[in-house]
């Protein structure tokens, strides 16, 4: 396990969502989690910014395992279906592009072989 | 108290992150959040996602406002400023355009007078 | 030559920019544009508004070939490689995702193998 | 007229497409055009890649009068209504944040009081 990798699974915010950082190398990671009642909102359906949350921590992963620090700059993405709670969701993040100051990265977040949502996002590598 | 008010109090999700909505009417809606140490990520930030996530709750609050049931689409924006443990932001939404089916509306993230984050938020309209 | 081909092949605004639809079926499209001198901007480099007329011609000849009419409604992307007066560019466009009513489709201009920006588009469907 | 509102006026792609820069000072700049019947779709609707063109005028006029040379690197935005040949159309931008390397702006695009579509957009400022 490499320091990066220790340090996600020390991330204060990951662990109190619960999720898990499968892998970080590289420009790409994958986190996972699974959904439970209190990731839910009003309406029963899990929240958006929980699944965003997970491709947020992928990000971060895969960026930071490029170059570190990198802050998020700027995000967008799409909600395409609906999870359950005890549903296991996965989200992996790839790159994209770098150049010496920013990196884009997607995310796609999945249960099973159906994609829920999907990001890119852009950091600024901090020198 | 509306109905949607109590609804929204009595969000899972929202509960957990210790988000409070202070206004939810007629495609507006404010919420906010005092930052935890659990809200940080490994270098020590605030993670996107629970800046994201308090936008997304100000968001679903302004849009079932106006339309409910109404769901996330598309979302993009930047993240500005960072922020500290014990600081309060708050995030306040702000319909820009309906449709009959859609819903356009901006979330703006702040920290007394900086803005913190932007972000923009498409909804669809079920029936 | 299906129909929408011969539409597109009509399109007044891809023929004043010089741009041939080079498929348009199934969900998936291909656009492409040689770059001339006036398509760039006073920094000498290619506007983006022009970029992103390519990506949205394939964008609109992929959602349209699913579902007549459609029309955008949300996009995203980025730039991330500049190109030069004579190079030839080509925009390919996917479906990610649809509904009933909305579609995600992918952008992705190259020249040759280099990746030249990347959109994401949402159209509405009109029944 | 200061020298950025002369380059822009002999931008090659803005005097293509007949765009006029009305303003270009201090992170804030306005552009219009009117719409003609070579800038329809194949369904008769302006085209997207149009109205984003506008919008990336003024982005680039603004940007710019903050720092050149700025060059797009994330968009996204949104279509809200549709216009007609005929139409004369505006777009203002204004700067929402700017760091030393980076910068974000709002663009708006409007007919009369009506908006049309609404844009972010993030430059990267070289050296």
């Amino acid at each position: 396990m490499n320091d990066l990798h220790q340090q996600l699974k020390d991330d204060p915010y990951l662990k109190f969502l619960g999720i898990e950082v499968d892998a970080a190398v590289d420009g790409h990671a994958v986190c996972s989690l699974t959904i439970a009642e209190h990731m839910l909102n009003f309406l029963g359906a899990v929240h958006g910014g929980l699944i965003f949350s997970l491709a947020d921590a992928a990000f971060s992963a895969a960026s930071n395992s490029d170059w570190s620090p990198s802050f998020a700059l700027d995000v967008s993405g799409s909600f395409l279906k609906s999870v359950r709670p005890g549903d296991r969701i996965t989200a992996d993040a790839v790159r994209i592009n770098t150049t010496k100051r920013t990196g884009l990265y997607r995310m796609n977040v999945r249960h099973n072989e159906d994609l829920i949502a999907t990001f890119n996002g852009t950091v600024f590598r901090k020198v």
